[in-house]
């Protein structure tokens, strides 16, 4: 494969063998860019709000679901374990920004939930998130973005 | 934008407006693939060499160094911070599968290396890992494959 951008810089690209897999170069390629992304937001988030990229999830998820959600749904949905989800409600719940329940037929399962305050604060970040996210990919052609969709779709589609 | 996938699964993308900005839905698709192919690699590595991901990737940048490479080095190719990397580097050498030692010309800087017990281990599971990789992404057509790398190139330049 013709590329000359590897070897520029040194990132997760660069344990690569010449002779290694299309399907390796691609998956080091797709981890690289989500990478780099991933750690502008986390210094950004932390510098202009002093939180983290999991809370942030957390709440984007919550956003999402007025009516709340359970510790499942939610780790589900983060796509990550159910104990990184419970230490960031216990945070977020004493910090008056998430309100937790039991659901009333079963109370050993918890609801979470926005709390107002907790909504207020996530709009703000939400907006800024946008601006960041516009100007780390916003440099791609429109004709980029569809089609990186499409075929990132079908990526999807096969896991 | 016309896109049957979303909505199908619970995942990053499950937290999208329908009016969010194209590169809001570009960076959450990005983060889905990315984080469903890695949380299918961290568990096979944990299920068949009671490894971690972290772990891997160390061992993968020292594969490709057989001179070694310095804490720094490392950390910027992994690209996670020093912290992390210097647990690792201490485990692996307390398993005998890295070596660790001062650089001569600068005592305070440290220069770690596979040694051959881990280069032997590495090799295994780098073998077993290309297929898992292959196994996740090998459904694409070789000309997505061509498209995919050509377009996340671009995504990269821009960051």
């Amino acid at each position: 494969m013709n590329d000359t951008l590897a070897g520029t810089s040194l990132d997760q690209e660069t344990r690569l063998h010449e002779d290694d897999h299309h399907s390796i170069k691609l998956w080091l390629r797709l981890l690289t860019c989500s990478s780099l992304v991933e750690s502008r937001l986390r210094a950004a988030l932390r510098e202009e709000f002093d939180t983290t990229l999991p809370r942030f999830d957390f709440m984007a998820q919550l956003e999402r679901a007025p009516e709340g959600l359970t510790m499942g749904e939610l780790s589900q949905r983060m796509m990550v374990s159910g104990g990184n989800v419970s230490g960031i409600a216990a945070q977020l719940v004493k910090e008056g920004l998430v309100d937790r329940r039991p659901v009333p037929s079963n109370r050993r399962t918890f609801m979470v939930k926005l709390t107002p305050k907790g909504r207020k604060m996530f709009v703000a970040m939400a907006e800024r998130h946008e601006q960041w996210v516009i100007a780390l990919l916003g440099h791609l052609q429109a004709e980029d973005v569809d089609q990186l969709m499409e075929l990132l779709k079908r990526v999807k589609a096969g896991l």
